[in-house]
């Protein structure tokens, strides 16, 4: 079966120019003028853009948190991908106590599997780092999972680990080519500050703001950079919120060391007030939004190349959830929609003029499959290639509402918002998903992906 | 007429991935997976690399100067250019005193469109800024030349301008879309510190690095970068060759500030050592290559691309004038040849490891396109762009040597070097101009390319 | 003869403590507790701050300049002086095109010494360095004369010395131990500003100011600055009155480098908005005052002890002289008063309580006094030094206004201005030459102080 | 009783001077040119330097520590302090849980007041932050106990606060002028560090080094310095001892935050090569000893008055209690003897020309006075002022060899250093306490001192 885009305009990192793009099976089979092909499925993309689908590196699915499971199983957060233009998800495997690493992988794999709709790929998230865990990290990389991701938040719940755990794991990434990724914020400082506003009834979601605000993550951030830095070790940094992380971030990758920073579309758009708002709670998540000098800072990061990938922490709950924590926001379980939110926002942000169509390729797309060792096969556009495409209509005006979206969450932060720009379609592999705002695949279509070490 | 390349590894700023090639006419027609196409000549180049022709962005070619004209004129420069797979060369046109713009761009286009072997293309090296010259600028941006050089050095010859000059260039860059590119070093104490040595009877050529070092070009760097900051203007630096120069440019970039700069093969390659040399004059060039340190600044400034273009300079004199400068070393015409050694060299630093293929490939041909306003038609592949091509033997090792360049002049500073992989072919705009060691072009087949403003 | 001054809080650079204080002829003799002397003149001063004279290490008395010579003689200058707390200037001596440095210093001794009212000394302002000059320069640090001056602005007026100048002058004073100050602005810039807006009839005292911005006294300071730490030379900057500049002198001593900055009153209380004023004019100094982000770097960086020395720039014209700019702010003499102001400005900030008292004594007396080489005669308070001193009363309140003010000039920039605090007697070699607003003193009772090496 | 010190040399801060001086009872009266005074007991100083006497505001008596006590008793310590030229001790009152601070300030005080043979402070070190403990602080304020330390090493043993804490106590001493010091080390990294080499068997004093290399400390001082500068409180860095710290605070002192560091002699003597000498657990202390880049950095510290203090963490232990450690660096009780070599290696280096006299009063006298509130009765010369005073022979060789030390330790890392200058006399409120190698000084002299707020 073959499939033949004629007319569009294929975005890559680097290039821009128009030319027809013929799948074969699930692969890009040929790009050029004036293709022909016997018998192939034709769509004409005049005046239309022809993306790589995008990667969203950073989802939590279905996961265990704050007394409850995150709102979106794995069907209904890849069919939200797909429905988004993200062709490839990278949810949390989050190690339990005891467990080992291919163990946790597989117990997630497990799960999604039978759900994919697009293709997926798993961090692990190392809890406790025991003496053969760590050794199990070099299995897990062969295994095809060379990244995994350390808290430095979350003391309480367990999920931190400490300064020399980080260390431990650092060197070991080293040594074995992985990449570790952490969320920093600083534990103690959170918890103290949680429990003093809260004996102050002080309980509303602007204290979570203010329970963990800007030089919160800013001290995590520079502690795991300088121990990266010192350890000589690579380093990704999660879902980066802040102006003087951001410097820092720079500064590192100024010296010559291999620092990436990831940052998220609500840390690009909106700004702590939004706590302020009735509704503040809907907004939480951790690390929370921060100032408008630490949005521009983002943006400014994004220009210069020190953020390498925006990707969303998709991790939503019900509003009847989110409620929990009406009157305590400590209750309010941490997480947002975003991951059918993130390629056209971005791209709307692109077509808008603030940076280059080929930049969001490379933020979403290209960067996150080189980084994570997905490439060549995924993050950009290329004979051999996976099929992984979005044709993007940049003249469709789009304004997000809850109706519109396909996960099953009952709201969402982005409602409201006005896009220029709209996928009206995405591949998986060759395979249709997504057209004109209709879900078209299914469940077990998505594979796991395993991967190859960086480049 | 069609060209079928067949089962090549095809490279561009961003993918790597193999594929068949077909040229139809002069440009790219598909880039594919098992493509045929009845007819076509075909080439297979497995095993093989094919890359865009690189852009040398800054050559000299039948330049006056120091009482010469620098050794290869155009057919030589440009046969030597395609021999090295520099499919376009950017010349620079000096304007004589009382001279208009368009007026400097069609004296040299009239001497340089019957010899040219590849495209090419003019900036315009201004030296007498009158106020119709500066209105002029946009007139020359809409004929197609949107790039203006201003030297701070050679102030005795009448090149050099000064800094009220250097600031009206820049705020008029800024109005009509145009870059001023720099040659930063400062006359002053050049002159001074050679009167200096030559009154004390030092003339090696060893002065002539002792008469401009590190903090001579640093002070003009700093200076020039000061300007193009305060007046918001864009700004190009011209073979940067210090370590502090670098860190300048670094950190304006890190401010946000649009600055990009060029170094060349010799300051990569070679030290300041060279000038003890017996035959030090030959590898005078201006500014001349710095200490170790700054090698060293340049490369790292090339991985975390701050460094945005390599070119040659490329300005090669006989050895007999660099001989008038034996007992003095202010009698050296200045200059050394590189263009056919441009991409050779840095593919082969790629080769070992140094880099990747893609950064040479963004180093040599897509940033200097983009920067210059010639993108998509050159500096990378893809369907619609015009036919530029390298195709890349990673194998093939090979010395340079003077009998196997194909420029005019006698000698060359690269003389010996060893360089791992080494281009086959060269097309120009779908023709062969360059296969295996013979140069199999024209003279009168290049042309002069119309620029647009950079992206 | 002997006083003694009891009582007393004595403020040195670093104690504060109250004592009795000695002085017999000329010099501290005693400083106690329940002192006595038979026959002592004996004065009360409790509840009284007994301070080191200032030394204003920056005047311009009767100057050439402009096409007139600046309003105070140095019989009026240094009368002034007395009367404001100043007990020892450092005048200007500028070499003219031809002369010799001890004939310049001689020069302008003869012209002083029968007139000054304090102690003082000369730097040399070279213009015109030939080879002969420049071996002179260890003549004149012998003679007493170790401080030299280098215009990079005023390129018309032939004031201006090039880069390669400046940089002969770094490294002979490196060689014999002077100190070389710097006026740092951008000669070309200046001019050409000056003229653009003179040609499109923008005349008023406002585009002294624009001519001469921010970025143009940074481009020089910095420059100056890249010198003296690629000459490894120590370097002086005077009136520096910029943020950037004030950055850069930061980051130079940082490294280590000996780079002392100069700042002034006018730049530390107005903004360039007094050059919106209907009498802009009377403020017009070059560099101009500037905005109100290099006031604060300004203070920032006396806090932090970057700022070496407050001096005054004193160089004031009569009213009409500057009206002379009226219709065109290129012909306005620059120059503004400011001896008398130094010391009671900058204390009454102290006992505003913005820095400590210690800090004035060190940026107007102790500072000046060993960074030029009169140190432990001048600038402190002990035993054996000489008796220059103030007492000062921090109960009295006092407004600026021209009729109370010791100059030969019609006007001050600082009418009405409040202090908290005020000088009621200074001392000069322990005579009396002012009391509660009397001038006491007389011309040629001031010597010239022969100097030595910093320490 | 009266004594007066003729034809020294007066050294503070700031000046230098001959001058007679003159004690009444305890404090100085008068200094003065040709001082007589009937009655008093003369000293000739003739060709000797009167200083300050020194204040360490670093030591460690008889402090319960590793299994055993430190091994100088308060008498011996204060001893050898006077021996030393230091007449202020400042001693650490470390708080044991439950413990509120008056009654951890009494508790030592009650140890110390009989055998005190100068004056002393005490700074309360605080380890169990409940709320009513930090009410206390206002308390201890009050009391004369204006400074305060916290541990950021150390977990296992108890004495470690974590980093909300830390927090606690920076907001409430900016709240009540306190100042709060740390001892800047990562506890994780340090134990989990420790535990691998014994682990591995290593256990010599080099892997007391290794356990807490230069990243170590520099970890936490950043953490420390961050926090200080988010909630804009002020800090005191005891024992800074890595270059990239100095860094650090040299920047957040230009930002313009109060920041202060300590260094002690042993980390501007020795490096980090000392852990390879067979007695190497002799110089175990902590922070180790770094490498020679971090004691260069640390000079140059001083140069630029970044480092605002040098005192000595004296806390020695006996041979055989360094012993326990022979075979397992962690068993080797961390400190080493300084208190009477501070003033006279930190003199020698002035006599050899690296600093000035001035500057070792300043950071060894004047700014301890100021920085901790005992100025200006101590810390400088100055009429009314305690006559805590030390002649210094600047021609007098020294050897240090321990029989001619006055602590009850049987060793000193300072063993066979030669020093140039040695105090010859110590004077302790107006009492002899040292001659000429004697201690002469009594237990039960010294007395308490009651501080205020710093200025």
């Amino acid at each position: 079966m073959s499939l033949l885009i004629k007319n569009g305009t294929i975005i890559t990192a680097t290039d821009t120019y128009q030319a027809d793009l013929l799948i074969e099976g699930k692969k890009v089979k040929t790009i050029g003028q004036d293709l022909e092909s016997e018998g192939a499925e034709i769509i004409d993309a005049s005046g239309k853009y022809i993306l790589p689908g995008a990667i969203d590196v950073h989802t939590h699915l279905e996961m265990p948190f704050g007394g409850t499971v995150s709102a979106d199983s794995y069907e209904a957060g890849t069919r939200a991908a797909a429905c988004g233009g993200v062709t490839t998800v990278f949810d949390f495997a989050i190690q339990n106590e005891g467990q080992g690493l291919l163990e946790t992988i597989n117990g997630r794999d497990k799960l999604c599997a039978p759900q994919a709709c697009v293709d997926y790929a798993f961090h692990v998230a190392i809890t406790d780092l025991r003496a053969e865990v760590l050794e199990e990290l070099a299995v897990a990389v062969d295994y095809g999972v060379p990244s995994f991701k350390a808290f430095m938040a979350y003391k309480k719940s367990g999920l931190m680990i400490n300064d020399a755990v980080l260390a431990d794991l650092l060197e070991k990434s080293k040594e074995v080519g992985a990449l570790i990724g952490v969320h920093a914020e600083n534990a103690d400082l959170v918890e103290s500050r949680t429990e003093k506003f809260l004996a102050e009834d002080k309980t509303s979601a602007w204290y979570h703001y203010l329970s963990r605000p800007e030089f919160v993550e800013v001290e995590a951030t520079k502690r795991a950079i300088h121990l990266a830095k010192s350890l000589d070790a690579p380093l990704y940094i999660v879902h980066l919120a802040s102006a003087e992380g951001m410097a820092e971030v720079t500064k590192a990758r100024d010296e010559g060391y291999e620092i990436y920073a990831e940052t998220c579309p609500q840390y690009l758009y909106f700004t702590k007030d939004v706590y302020k708002r009735e509704n503040g709670r809907n907004f939480v998540c951790s690390p929370p939004i921060k100032g408008q000098e630490s949005q521009d800072a983002l943006w400014d990061g994004i220009k210069r190349s020190d953020i390498s990938v925006v990707a969303t922490d998709h991790c939503p709950f019900q509003s009847e959830e989110k409620d929990w924590g009406k009157n305590d926001f400590s209750k309010i379980p941490n997480g947002c929609m975003g991951v059918e939110n993130l390629y056209p926002y971005m791209l709307s942000e692109a077509n808008k003029g603030r940076i280059s169509f080929n930049k969001v390729v490379e933020l979403c797309a290209t960067n996150p499959a080189q980084i994570f060792g997905c490439a060549p096969a995924k993050g950009s556009i290329a004979p051999g290639a996976d099929a992984d495409l979005v044709i993007y209509d940049p003249q469709q005006e789009f304004t997000i509402t809850q109706d519109k979206m396909h996960s099953d969450v009952d709201h969402t932060i982005w409602e409201g918002l006005k896009l220029e720009g709209y996928p009206i379609m995405t591949f998986s592999r060759g395979r249709l998903v997504f057209k004109k705002g209709k879900f078209l695949g299914e469940a077990g279509w998505g594979k796991f992906i395993k991967r190859s070490l960086r480049k």
